[in-house]
């Protein structure tokens, strides 16, 4: 039986965002990702063809949706789904320690 | 667009576990729950035709897999996933503070 513990081994430092695919199925995907201060790049948007569903866990990050007029400030606790087409972006995530993220894709 | 704060407003005494409906689409459910002190009744198993993955994020809990010798002590960050029709239990929760988890039945 698959198990783990979503709060271990969290690195400080990263290049880039990690992301960890915990389950894949047809109609769900479940990713834990870490970010060490990453933002989307300038213009860049997500355009995801699946609703997801989105939870904080640790850190901070903002969030903005396409058509809302500021990132919305993510703390730990917070979630939202994103519907799908709903373009989005990561403005920013907490410099100074790890973000932890669960990402559901709801694929139907 | 549906959000809110998964550590908010926790009961601290409740007479049945709660369970919060976050998001429900064909291929998946998610499910937020909030245990104070509740185990499965006696010789009661959970018997599902889906997978379950699950996550626990606050308090403990003892969960029994069928054919395991004892209880799985989860503690916060333990997630695991439940095949279908692996029958399982709870044995116990956390009686001093909520227990939070959060469920979801992969449904295909």
């Amino acid at each position: 039986m698959l198990s783990g513990d979503l709060f271990g081994d969290l690195p400080t430092v990263l290049a880039e965002e990690e992301i960890f695919l915990l389950a894949d199925r047809p109609g769900a995907r479940i990713e834990k990702i870490v970010s060490t201060g990453q933002a989307s790049p300038p213009g860049f948007w997500y355009d995801q063809p699946f609703a997801e569903w989105v939870f904080l866990l640790q850190g901070s990050a903002g969030l903005l949706i396409e058509g809302e007029g500021a990132a919305r400030e993510l703390r730990p606790g917070a979630w939202l789904e994103i519907p799908a087409h709903v373009r989005h972006r990561v403005e920013w995530t907490d410099p100074a320690r790890p973000t932890l993220w669960l990402a559901i894709h709801l694929k139907s």
